[in-house]
């Protein structure tokens, strides 16, 4: 017999539930004969199990080896795979860091039976905790097997995915007060792109499981009962409001790009229009100057008595009046 | 007994119908025993109701706890998901408002079952009251049960999206002659920017109202009678008309985008050259004063008597020659 | 009795037809005893009817409220609707205006029941006439009833866009030979803009159109028998040819844009390097003459006896040969 | 009877086939008869056939009035349809002329039925005797009927593609060439955009055909055996092929298009950065070279014994230093 | 009989499997033999093999002449095809060569039946050595036909696609630093386009083979048994891995150009700005100098004793001035 302490480094619960009521925590020599009686199901939860562990796991619940395969590496993308009555389901979770303000994803791969679910956190993630326990308290619903479980644990992942996607709209109102503020810089478009790769970063998280959920709903197998489904609608339902929200997000990014494009042209042309405006008023006294520096013997003007403050005072003046028409025709 | 006073709070109205006329006003308590009648609905309208009135109308109607939750929060998308018998509607609303210039939304969930119909408004949304009084205007439709009382809501949600429309094409036919008389500039770089934000959010109003039109149509429940059907297509055809327009709004505004690009491009040009062709102007006097300004001691010119006039004319004629060809050329 | 004066005011044509035969115009009243014959049918065409006649004719031909109700407003997008037996299509006809260089748009609504075709036409259409008269020279196919007659009237609509669409296609030609031998320029941005809207409006016209034909042709009911069918399978191909055309259009014209927006980056170019090229070239003058004009004592070279003409000649040689130099290099 | 000559004027061939082998060439006169003989069937071959030999063709084989009415017009889209037992289909033929190195498009209809097909060529299409040719070499396949003589044909023209998508894709990689060496110019833009229109016009001619094949191998009907369907497999196979290259190529372009505006900008920013060094460099003598023009009456410098040659080789040495810095840090 | 060492010449492997062990090598012409056995199968590899040979191959397995003739053509598109009972796969290789960092492209055709699996490379393909063990050691995978042994090469196939996306996605990380480092040029301008065409080529390898693995996945024929399918959808699996990757990096390379453009259009008016700027300031001087450059008799500044070093000094200060000034609102 395995001592407990062994099976702890992997093991983060091991609970045995009958008639939608958990009845005590077991031992993984213990699963076999659980599984055996009727109404009782067992929720085993693993963190980073090592391979020892996930073989005896395997045994315990007759996994199939691809399956198994699969949940020892990483960067899976999120699927459903059915093997005989079982499903295999690999789900990516996300968990918002407010220090580092970005988003840390993990990996959770859950196998479940009609009497079983293992679920096998990899990464970032959160602890299932709080899933757990607000599906202890509907026993209810939890009496119609694992699939509520399952439901619990989709809602949580699919929950968190919410303060990520509500982080990002904030940094595009902020994108879209700069550019239309300050105008667009090497920051915003440097910002533009970093949001747009966080983008497709979420929806490559987020967009399968629309079809995980929508089989999860329509399926045939006797896995998931009629009064349980409504509740994968409901997950399903989060899942589109938060791929209906990251689709808006890639659209006004994109016109976001364009519009940035489109102020850094009309810039260009300010900038431009500011040079020539500047050019012409300083051509002024550049020629002024040099007519009356070239070298003729007969200048009259050169021997009037105020011709110096006159020819400079009048240049002054033909600079400002040029200066008060390109400003009103808007070139300065 | 609970007395009227304290229902008042967030019922709008509550009335009883039979064979398709109204019989009058009742309360709540007397629900239960009114459903239990044969040709009669119940039309039961609610403005923010508190939890406690939701709950007392969620035993009244024997409603699904998911809905209940749904029917709380705001901010669902709109969608039609069937519990058991009944339906659950979550509709958004838009308002023009002319004093802000800008669409205020709002949202409204209905419960419908075979004897009922139960509108939950939210937010800034007008009172149904004239598509009610529409539907009474058709005994004969509303005979056929709250499907035809669900109708006159949908169509009166939807016909309030064409003044919404209608602001939005005046705005894109003012941006478009902006852009062709005065050229892109910030202003009306952004509007567009602006104005792509509220299509997008016009077009997440409406745009799934198309299922769920496209559902009520087809549904297999009895719920709408085939009498009923050929109205929601109506109200199908209008969104329909709806979108389109958004669509071609949409591209439409991409290709202002990309024009105002164009034109800003060729604004540019034209700036540059302007300077390019002042520049070339003032070269003149200004290599011609510089050469006059050279102190060789044999520069015969310097001497001459009308030396000093005959230069500065020559150079002035120069510069009118030279004006009038780059004129012509379309460099100024 | 109505006298046929006041019914003229709105109707273009009631004729009766049997066997495929016209069989001569009769009066309104007389239409529900006709209907009644076996092998008989009547085609009633319509020009802005009024209300009160609008009655009259849904009373003859016992018209659904919905399908009355569309054809009083105008700005219907074209669609097919099956109320009963009977089928309530809208068409948008178009008609080149070769004064005005536009093309016009009205509306058609018709109604087709197994023994009648009402068609309704608002706004700037052609008569149907010669679409009646050319299906009358085809009585074996008008004696399989009104769907033929049905027929005729969607191919007249339909082959009068080709005129339309051949007047953008020109225009798109001229826009292109524009482009490639003058640039991009303020009115060719406009004239693409323009030419988009256009497109975008005879595609809303015209794609609606392949849905109805398609119905038309698989239609369950016996509206349309068997050896008419192939004769909406040729309109269907007409407007699949139309709607060919416009996507290649629409495709080429955002292909125009973008080249036009590269071409006007080239142009700025070669602005840009002659500023530069004629800025170095005068640079030469501008240093030279800025050199012997300073107040030094000892200059030697203002002294020479040749020195004025030598630095002259010596500048303008440098200026020839810098000139020469950038137009090998393309700079000018 | 009519003599044979006054028949070749638009026949170029027509032929009985019995079992798979050519019998001989007959007269429009003996086709009736022979069309009643068991596993015969006839290939007739015109070349844009005059109206009087139309008709006396579609008598012959009782071919459908709206197909023979499309044989005649040009500028059909490739399609295919059934009138009854028989099949009409249109075939874009393209050739590419080395000469005027652009491709030449003709069209070809085709109608076949069990026991005839009749090819109807019209323009810049190449004959169908190495088809005829290549198919009467496989007796055994060309013995299953008369859809064998389609599969050559078809396979003939797809085959012909295939030289006109290789010249552009040559095309495509000069242009690369061009623009990644040369930079962006007018010409390289204007290329972009003729060969552009010519794969949209070759995709016009392809991408129907795709449809065509798959209908051919799936279709209910007899005309074309089981095991003659590989062979359209084989053609659609090749379609494929020329449409993914075709996208590929549309894709790579609309690339291409995007990277030369890029080297534009890339291109200005040097040209700018060129004008702004060389300004900067310049603007040493003349700042110099006008302080020293100045009349002070106390300017020690201009005393100095050296002064003149100081100042001169002081400001060129300034220039000499700002050029290699300018150079260092990529604006020169 | 064939002499081994003639048949050596394009055969790599010619094995025989009983019950999923390997039974040892074979020759040729025993190949007709041993087919007859039941639970026996053949694993013919060949590289690159003669006409001869491919003829010898098809009669002894029965392979269909347009399978065949394919087999002998280089650049097909990955596809399936049944013939028959048989299958014909095409699949493209890939190879990432470290040395030229560039990805090299093979083509492999097998041919699958009942009781053989004919493998035909081509061009720059690893031999697949590796798969045929990997599926040795699962003998009772094995035994299941040569299914299993199509798995092994497909898997093998599918996973040598993931070090070349491997390398492109370095790249476009590189590719990324470059530009928001350094700026977008020349260079990195060519890279984008670059990488963007091995994208296109390594999506035109493995995208149609995700058809090909749902095909083998849902097959109706028995050549794929119920306990393999699971591991054609691991492969499959891994195809939709590498192709949801593709898309993510085209979307991003697309962004990653609009970005450079973007960039570029910043960095432009940057410089545009300096030389704006620049030229501000240089005006200052000369306009100054010129100024005293006068020849007016009366211009009492010149004959102050401090006259020319305060001009020149104040010059200096307001050039400051104006520096400090510029640097603030960030024109230089």
């Amino acid at each position: 017999m395995t001592p407990a302490k062994e099976e702890c480094a992997g093991i983060v619960i091991c609970a045995a539930y009958a008639d939608g009521r958990r009845t005590g925590d077991i031992k993984l020599d213990d699963i076999p004969q659980l599984l055996r009686r009727d109404g009782a199901f067992v929720w085993l939860g693993l963190y980073e199990p090592d391979e020892a562990l996930m073989q005896r796991v395997q045994q315990c619940f007759d996994l199939h080896d691809l399956a198994v395969e699969d949940a020892h590496k990483a960067h899976q993308r999120p699927k459903m795979e059915a093997y005989g009555d079982s499903l295999f389901i690999v789900l990516r979770t996300a968990r918002w860091d407010d220090s580092a303000e970005t988003a840390a994803y993990g990996e959770t791969h859950v196998f479940l039976g009609h009497n079983y679910l293992v679920s096998v956190r990899h990464g970032a993630s959160q602890t299932y905790r709080p899933a757990r326990l607000a599906s202890e308290r509907q026993p209810q619903l939890l009496a119609h097997g694992p699939s509520f479980a399952l439901y619990a644990l989709m809602d949580f992942v699919v929950d968190n995915y919410f303060p990520v996607l509500s982080a990002y709209e904030d940094r595009l109102d902020e994108l879209e007060a700069d550019i239309f503020s300050g105008g667009a810089d090497r920051d915003s478009t440097e910002e533009i792109y970093r949001l747009k790769r966080e983008l497709v970063t979420l929806r490559r998280a987020s967009l399968p499981l629309v079809d995980v959920c929508s089989d999860l709903m329509s399926l045939r197998v006797a896995l998931v009962p009629d009064s349980i489904r409504p509740y994968f609608r409901d997950v399903l339902d989060h899942l589109k409001r938060i791929n209906d929200t990251l689709d808006t997000m890639r659209e006004m990014l994109a016109t976001v790009l364009q519009v940035s494009l489109a102020l850094a042209s009309v810039r260009q042309n300010e900038v431009t229009k500011a040079l020539a405006g500047w050019a012409a008023i300083l051509a002024v006294p550049t020629v002024v100057f040099g007519l009356y520096g070239m070298n003729f013997d007969k200048m009259p003007e050169l021997h009037w008595h105020y011709g110096y403050p006159a020819i400079v005072v009048a240049t002054f003046l033909v600079c400002v009046w040029l200066y008060l028409r390109l400003k009103r025709t808007g070139w300065l």
